[in-house]
């Protein structure tokens, strides 16, 4: 099993502003960023969220996700119709999920959010991270990193470098 | 005037342990950071480091600076002997610090130490930010950023990658 992680953020390390505002990632989302992510996207079985990613994504004009996503969440009691089939609610540990996902066959996983990523990387469970740095500092907001219990080391297998000044850098975790 | 910062950083954005360790960054110094270090210094006529900074390259076996030192502080009151005399301790606000090397002489500077390069970018005194990310999570420590008033862009002048693992992107202020 893969668990893998591809996302943007700011130099500083932010995934969105507090309140969750994305503008100033999103003017960099261009053709080859695009790209870049239905590339990674077409090599993973599914999607792991948390309640924050999964609330903000409902309010997106369309369904971003084309495969299953599983959102953890302890409160959500039942899937919005606008989401329905394609979700599964669960309130599972990371480890006990993945667990889970391997039993219905799934084997390549996207991990994505700030907490749920942060709460995958405390277990030590993802084995990839492409992240995207914009080159802005926003100076405050959701941090992309927390707290760990023991330093993870990472290989660095390739850095991609966009005219808009875009930085995305493939890492693969050692064991 | 132009004011640049050259720093190393874990991939979540510290440059040092909280006790100052920075051994898990040191590793990654090879040849090729070393000689990257050197050519960025040959093109500054002075150096900015903070009390903090100051006290830890005093433990170093060897005085690293090869050209003048402005120490910014407000509770130092004399220049050790080992750093004398190319130490200067000063008691400034970044902007009128800058003023006062202007008057000097000196224009381009480079500042370096994790509180120090904060007060300038809160400030919004760096033109250039060179930073060479090492592939460890290290969890927690001294951030390299902190809170700012404003957003601030940059231009993404190119990136270096080495075999190591050490990915090294220089940016330029966009005023």
């Amino acid at each position: 099993m893969k668990i893998k992680v591809f996302i943007g953020t700011s130099l500083d390390g932010f995934i969105a502003r507090s309140d969750g505002d994305i503008g100033w990632l999103e003017r960099f989302a261009d053709g080859d960023a695009v790209k870049a992510y239905e590339e990674f996207t077409s090599t993973v079985d599914a999607f792991v969220i948390g309640r924050g990613t999964f609330e903000k994504v409902l309010r997106f004009p369309s369904w971003p996700y084309e495969k299953h996503v599983f959102v953890l969440s302890t409160s959500l009691t039942k899937v919005p119709e606008k989401a329905w089939p394609e979700v599964t609610v669960l309130s599972m540990e990371p480890g006990a999920l993945l667990h889970y996902l391997a039993g219905k066959g799934y084997s390549v996983i996207y991990v994505d959010g700030g907490k749920v990523i942060q709460e995958f990387l405390k277990a030590d469970l993802i084995d990839e991270m492409i992240i995207s740095r914009v080159p802005v500092l926003i100076g405050s907001g959701i941090p992309l990193f927390g707290h760990l219990d023991n330093d993870l080391h990472f290989r660095h297998v390739r850095t991609h470098t966009s005219s808009n000044g875009l930085v995305r850098s493939h890492y693969e975790r050692i064991r």
